[in-house]
């Protein structure tokens, strides 16, 4: 008798047939005794569909507008599933983001939620309702729709359950969990059972994309239980939970990697104060953001700056770099795009020395050069090149022992 | 400089290229100094396919669901057309019924509007927006998405610009305007350069589909005047107006015709008091509307019930009635489904005698018989055979002299 907010994507509410299944699903859940919020994203393909009309109209699309738009999608897919609902005996409402309502700030097409009073969602329950809300939108303090970014559905989920005081947030998804590293580039990847908070953000900025890290951040804050399972299946998933004292003997958790970054090195520039500014302030002006620093001081006055940046800002950052290169009267530029970032994470690297020795010894023993390091409390990332990624994972799974149960 | 509410149909806004052209005639309103309020439609077939979508969730469709749903269809095509008008280099600013607040009562899929505060559209004129409101959709008290049934884009249109004290409501359609009678089937029929309110509802409700009769009814009694016209040219269209002394010498505006009526006659019923309940009362609970009923007295205590019901409801009325004919001692009950209602209008027949007795003149010397009559302050309506419609159209159309000038 638990009270669960469950989170589909748009895969699972690709049509009324699949949608059928969803209604199943849940109905399962109520008969147990549980009382269910239903969360849901729009079909699989409609945003895109109405951001491509959005751009026949505008060339730019006009935030409030394209909010209006595109929060259409999931207004379509929760009256179909409360309809659905009910053709199977059941009560059934749906609720659009200012019908729960959902506030948020003004940010259009990426709005910051501020506030999710409960009564209406619990009145619902109460009556007897199966509430079905719509994921991704919300509603500013100006009344008008605003949505929540990529993977809002997710945050959506997340924050209703805090709100509502939910014993558990599920979201389901097409893969079976949380994974110690990807299983299509390591077969002895293993699904985990639990993972903190901490490290799911580690994993979620990392590419593990099975988790928006605003929903992780969120169901942190609040203490929410997440429970990330296949929507194919009845199999258990893994829990995304606070952590706990055995989470700590585990030294790393998974292995991530991400080759959505390009390198950028300045060589010979000179070593005064300042310089780094001068550098920087262009980039970020042109919202490009930069991930790990890295300055080796040179013979003289004269250091090698290196950095990366997302691999679709390269051209664009390369072109600024250059410049500045030439007004600080720095040697060269170079750039490479075929590098990747390789992480382990795990929370037992507080307590414990030497886990990045270790993978700094793997990967040497593999023949892999290092070209950049970075590491946080529970994470070491490591930049190499972009065509040892494969070897780079296994090699850690493998040393780490991943492949064996917690 | 005008204040006009304009408000385009399905057709008009089909697709993007479609929503470029309605905007350019905006813009060239704008051109001219008016400020104009736009009332905009779903994308022609997007309701139907809506509804289709429900009918696939749920076999009756809940009311409150099925309204959540289709309201999406205008929620496109008005950010659609915001952006459009931004990409030409105007303001705009589109509204959900919601965020005008267009407020009705709870009545879902057929809505009755009780207030529009009239300050967010004004104050989005105030600072150079073009208003963009949702046709079809307003807001119950209860805070739930409403729609206000078929042809609900034209009355939102004549409300909004009565709620705003609009100069005039434009309503861009199909065709040039009001015609004295149906053109496909008479040559010689005329658009109209005004037509008075009421005679414009006795068209609506008649059949000629130009306007939706709640639209009428409200510009009848906020007076606003409505300008029916193409949306296809700039050709003046058709004013309905509040009738005026000129109006009053024309006899005749319009000849309308219905073929969506069939005629019950129920033979030799005991003429008793409380028969006619008898009679009535199970058809009008299982939700058939009597139009026309003529009681013809017979030699004895017996008399004919003769009257009209939707085609539609035919088979379904023949059913009762067949019933009650036999609970109540009558000899026989025949019906006709092969019938036509034509109906001649004008505010000078309140004036004027001999209007009734020149239709049945005209139709007696085509050799027409007359069925049925039924008679109001301002139309005079014959049943008769249906094969004589197109006949008994042109015959009086030519006989009260309509394709004249007023």
């Amino acid at each position: 008798m638990a009270l669960i907010v469950q989170k589909y994507g748009g895969t699972s509410v690709a049509n009324t047939e699949r949608i059928k299944n969803v209604a199943r699903k849940v109905i399962s859940y109520k008969q147990e005794g549980h009382d269910v919020v239903v969360v849901l994203s729009a079909m699989s393909g409609e945003t895109n569909r109405l951001i491509a009309l959005a751009k026949e109209a505008q060339e730019r699309p006009d935030a409030r507008e394209l909010d209006q738009l595109i929060s259409t999608g999931e207004q379509v897919t929760i009256s179909l599933f409360a309809m659905t609902m009910m053709q199977m005996g059941y009560k059934s409402r749906s609720f659009l983001g200012f019908q729960v309502p959902i506030k948020t700030d003004t940010s259009h097409t990426k709005a910051r939620m501020i506030d999710i009073p409960d009564s209406n969602i619990k009145n619902a329950i109460k009556k007897g309702f199966v509430p079905v809300v719509a994921g991704f939108q919300g509603i500013s303090m100006s009344g008008d729709i605003t949505t929540l970014g990529r993977g809002g559905s997710d945050t959506t989920a997340v924050a209703v359950a805090a709100a509502i005081g939910a014993d558990m947030c599920e979201i389901f998804t097409d893969v079976d969990g949380v994974y110690t590293t990807d299983p299509n580039i390591c077969d002895k990847a293993r699904k985990l059972d639990r993972i903190s908070y901490e490290e799911m953000l580690e994993m979620a900025s990392l590419g593990a994309k099975v988790l928006e890290i605003r929903s992780v951040e969120l169901a942190m804050r609040y203490d929410v239980p997440v429970h990330v399972r296949s929507s194919f299946n009845n199999n258990r998933g893994t829990m995304v939970v606070k952590e706990d004292k055995d989470m700590e003997n585990v030294l790393v958790s998974g292995v991530a990697y991400s080759r959505n970054e390009a390198r950028i090195t300045i060589k010979k520039v000179p070593d005064q104060p300042g310089i780094a500014a001068r550098i920087f302030t262009p980039i970020s002006d042109a919202n490009i953001i930069v991930d790990m620093i890295i300055q080796n001081t040179r013979a003289g006055d004269m250091t090698d700056m290196t950095f990366t940046v997302p691999r679709t800002d390269y051209d664009n950052a390369m072109d600024i770099v250059r410049k500045v290169a030439k007004d600080i009267g720095a040697e060269d530029v170079t750039g490479d795009k075929n590098i990747a970032k390789i992480s382990i994470i795990g929370l037992g690297m507080r307590n414990h020395a030497g886990v990045a020795t270790k993978m700094f010894d793997i990967l040497f023993r593999h023949g892999i050069n290092i070209m950049m390091i970075s590491t946080s409390e529970i994470k070491v990332s490591c930049v190499i090149e972009e065509k040892f990624t494969e070897l780079a994972v296994r090699a850690l799974h493998d040393g780490f022992g991943l492949e064996k149960n917690d």
